[in-house]
């Protein structure tokens, strides 16, 4: 695997982790319910992985930038699709969202370097 | 139509004008953008919707809120799948966006009513 | 009861209601989270109340700090308190604050107001 | 003068009496500072005013903008000079601060009719 | 003491040091006014800290979150107490604060190893 | 020139061309007003690279500042001018700014060892 992907794999799974082995009941259930949401619904999963991706985008947060930009790898989405989604982040949020578009970028090229490695 | 729904739409476009005759030429091209990015594309048009209204409720734009579930009224979409939208961006957000969950509310059932008053 | 109270209480139960009604279970379980928050546990109900304020404060929601500040009244802290709460978020938060500032000392008043009346 | 300005300004200086009156020392040093941030020294007056008026847009505080608005007409600033300094703001901050744009406008022209009244 | 710890600080007075050598008048104030507002008053110093705390969780920034954690920990505050201020952070902020969580946990255990190999 | 100075450019530089050689015409055309924007008009380019920054400090993206503080340099701003317009960010963004600040300032000197050095 790619060794920024694995990387940041590793470093949130190990944090989460503690975080949870803590046992903070609200934060457990904070936790339970990300899993939940993003679930199958009346939105299909796809969908649902673009809007988690647009709102981490908008309110700029890089390593939940990441964990979206996987999820939507994983589901198949077309590096179009996903960057759709960015450019409609980007316009809604600003020229502020640029520095978070380019490492957005690089994520996704090693998210794709990755797969190619795999197989 | 409904009052508030109508008021939003009359204030919105009075001032839209206003600025657009102003002729400044970033503003007009922003203005632009904004038609453009939720035109069909490798993503259509109702998940565009969706993405604008999450980006707009993280953000916690009340008018924006307003200006996107028209918009994904109009293209048809479900209650079901607007609210699963908005409680992705209310998760993500945190309880910060309750507030405008409550308007939202009371907006998407303005636009029910204007179109149920219209048939 | 003040006027500002009671609209601000009554268009908010109003709300929530409909929200909850709608039976989405996220949003279901955050508003659920947001009790479970509040109460007494290794920190004391009067100090999370006032996180909770801090919290809303800097995040410049100002329904939010109604409710907080509502809740700090009823846990009987004292203005003063609330006060200095306020200017750590002014602090932290910048002279963007300030606005916020004006409606909160005007509610408190109303909170007052309404205490007196009714004794 | 205008009823909205004038609103806005008799409700902001009330409030801010309550406020000050209320003693409490990190509020009133920072609404001290305020006025000195603001005040001729190796940038003039006029571009401190634009800087305010920038901070106060993308960060989206109606009230902030308002103010700063008032102060650069004040300053003699040209309508052409604002706008440019609200398209940075749009252009950074993103679509989202369209509806604080709209405000910023239709406050614009109300100080504008003020002065034309008031000759 | 701890490395993580060790840098985050020397940096912090590195930087502080250059900048208030700067002799800006009016950041000088603001270094200066950071020091009284968390100074014990209304309020004790301990629930100052958590104000602090979740101030800067909800606004997301690193540095600030460990320079109060630091304070947190040296005012003998418990970690079950710490916890639950973030957990409060984690509910009004939303998942986005979740990899904010993850560095704070990081740090808090930095500053506990540090108290450890010091004793 | 620089270490820090060159590596910030040469990956902004790398990315940009990235992103742009991907084709979305969202983006494409906000990089291209992002240009646009900060050329001379009714406001000098000065005056529009300290907006630029004021507007990227307190909606604290470190990127944008480095990138705005290097604009800045280039036009002939002085540090006097810099900081005047960074200890209005920091007023009106709150001391949640002062890490920011940290690496401002460090950036800053770099740009004059960069310059120094070339001469």
């Amino acid at each position: 695997m790619s060794d920024v992907v694995s990387e940041f794999n590793a470093y949130r799974s190990k944090m989460n982790d503690a975080i949870l082995a803590d046992n903070n009941k609200i934060i457990k259930r904070i936790f339970n319910l990300d899993t939940n949401a993003f679930a199958e619904g009346a939105l299909d999963k796809k969908t649902k992985e673009l809007l988690g991706l647009v709102a981490s985008t908008v309110l700029r947060c890089d390593d939940c930038i990441k964990y979206h930009l996987e999820s939507t790898h994983k589901e198949g989405l077309k590096k179009e699709e996903v960057v759709e989604a960015l450019s409609i982040a980007t316009l809604v949020g600003g020229t502020i969202i640029i520095p978070h578009l380019r490492r957005a970028y690089e994520y996704w090229d090693a998210l794709e370097d990755q797969t190619t490695s795999e197989s």
